[in-house]
């Protein structure tokens, strides 16, 4: 058993409101110094440990978990 | 400058229907084997290099990005 991280974000030509908004938001709570806030999904899911565990999860996360248009992932195994 | 990480997830005794409604969706595209399929959100954002930036970094994460009731988060300076 394998866990395994993928985090889908946004491509980086692609506008993300919901991290300018942080960012914006930011300075008013205190935190200076913070630039390029960008917002994703993390995915973390259990696989059964096979050979091609990589290859497999990327398939997956090209069919359901990610938009190949306007965002791109990438795989963690733990 | 330093590329932070910041993964916001529900906590483990929340109920996730996003992550299982990817799980129930797997099998019928043909990837059998996967359990356990949480979703959260995952924030990448550049900070200015500073001593306590892992402190910072926590504290903002805790007062704007995610719900400590509900969500836990992990911070991976870069």
């Amino acid at each position: 058993m394998a866990r395994v991280h993928i985090d889908v974000m946004l491509k980086d030509e692609i506008l993300d409101p919901q991290g300018q908004a942080i960012e914006r938001a930011l300075p008013s709570l205190g935190f200076e110094g913070v630039r390029g806030v960008r917002v994703g999904k993390h995915v973390v899911l259990d696989v059964d440990d096979r050979g091609d565990l990589e290859e497999q999860v990327a398939d997956m996360a090209d069919k359901l978990l990610a938009n190949p248009v306007i965002e791109r992932f990438t795989v963690r195994v733990e």
